[in-house]
């Protein structure tokens, strides 16, 4: 059984907990973190603990805690014999370097307290300090999900920021939608079907062979009259991005 | 039995005449197409004609046709008994005044050639020019979808231009991300579990409350690290959209 102490109490370290837990060979022994409050989930489930001396011998510590909480808890950790990860997409493997066997171990996915997610879809993206160590965090991963990646530090940090388009970016275009059928007396309702298409042509096609629109088009006429429907953000947004996909696409109006 | 007859025989001609003829209550009579060539496919289905003459006599005549062509067979199309409509999102429904009974028929989705779609889900928006006529292009529509809604010209303009932001600029997002993960050796693939889940919860929150990320947070700290990986016109956008969050979210940097 490989044993885990999970340091962190927020969506990550939650949702790392319960997939752990229903795993056939994954067991998480103990969760830590620095306020008492928020353990209340974990504390009649597991061992806990606010006191970073009390951590207790394990084969796996993931630190699932923010970039600024990892920062200040790697000088207070006593080392470990364990391996050592951190779940940060942002953060290098170096940061862990104190320790003896480090890496990383990065479910590439956004998480919210309320929304069940299934682990066994969600990318893990590792990197280690040691080919050792690397299989340990491959078996490890392969107890809660099917798709395992090796993903180095600088091919992470890019991948975060990739998401960042493909999901925060993504979200803001529908909020931006939402926000346009609002002030129409339109029901954001009525695009869901439209958005379920994007996604469902980006699930075959990769994304520039489903690109569509009057930006595509050049069609110059339609984005004319649709700036006259944008207040002064939305146009300066709406001719960003028309621009940029007409340059992906060689296009010029 | 709804007869219609269908004028174009691009995507959105196709996907209705398939929806028509699987419908129970309606039935198309004959497709005209200017050019004979792309009248291939409807040839051996049904009546087809390149000529405005033999047009023949229907319930509805629907120009699933490009703005440009619209306006160009408008004066040519003769006086007809039945009830003339538009697909288009963006033209207004006066395009169609020359014609006794007229409206527009909406359907908000976008559609390829070679994929199959279910017309239930899809949103139609109907616009008529008396009472009378759109309860008969509500009739017809129900033939074919389950989702009808009543959306006069400034409204379809409105939502034609959201449907750019949800759909048409959402892919681009998407392009952008398979860009960075191209560059970086990493596949596109990694970031589909997570493009996933931000439809997911697009579906059941509204988006503002669906939002995360450093724009979000105010992570001025990830957002200069994102910044440097990015080219400049990935820069510009990744700036201006983090700009457009903190000002929806009333969050400032």
């Amino acid at each position: 059984m490989k044993e885990v102490v999970i340091l962190g109490a927020g969506n990550v370290a939650t949702h790392l907990f319960k997939a752990f837990q229903a795993s056939a060979g994954a067991k998480v022994l103990q969760v830590y973190n620095r306020s008492e409050e928020n353990l209340d989930f974990f504390r009649n489930q597991v061992a806990v603990t606010s006191n970073l001396k009390e951590i207790v011998a394990a084969d796996f510590y993931i630190l699932a805690l923010s970039d600024d909480a990892i920062k200040e808890i790697v000088p207070l950790l006593p080392e470990q014999h364990g391996i050592v990860v951190h779940t940060s997409g942002a953060k290098g493997i170096s940061t862990l370097s104190k320790f003896e066997n480090y890496g990383v171990f990065y479910p590439l996915q956004s998480f919210s307290k309320s929304k069940e997610v299934d682990f066994h879809e969600i990318p893990i993206c590792l990197e280690a300090n040691s080919p050792t160590v690397l299989i340990r965090l491959k078996e490890l991963a392969s107890e809660i999900s099917e798709k395992i990646y090796e993903v180095d530090s600088d091919q992470r940090k890019a991948l975060h920021v990739a998401a960042v388009f493909a999901n925060n970016f993504t979200n803001h275009m529908y909020s931006m939608a939402a926000e346009i059928c609002a002030r129409n007396g339109l029901q954001f309702e009525v695009l869901r079907p439209l958005i379920r298409e994007t996604l469902a042509k980006a699930e075959v096609l990769p994304p520039p062979k489903a690109q569509t629109g009057p930006a595509l088009r050049g069609d110059s006429e339609t984005i004319s009259a649709h700036l006259e429907l944008l207040n002064k953000d939305e146009q300066e947004i709406y001719k960003l991005i028309t621009s940029s996909i007409q340059k992906l696409h060689g296009k010029k109006l």
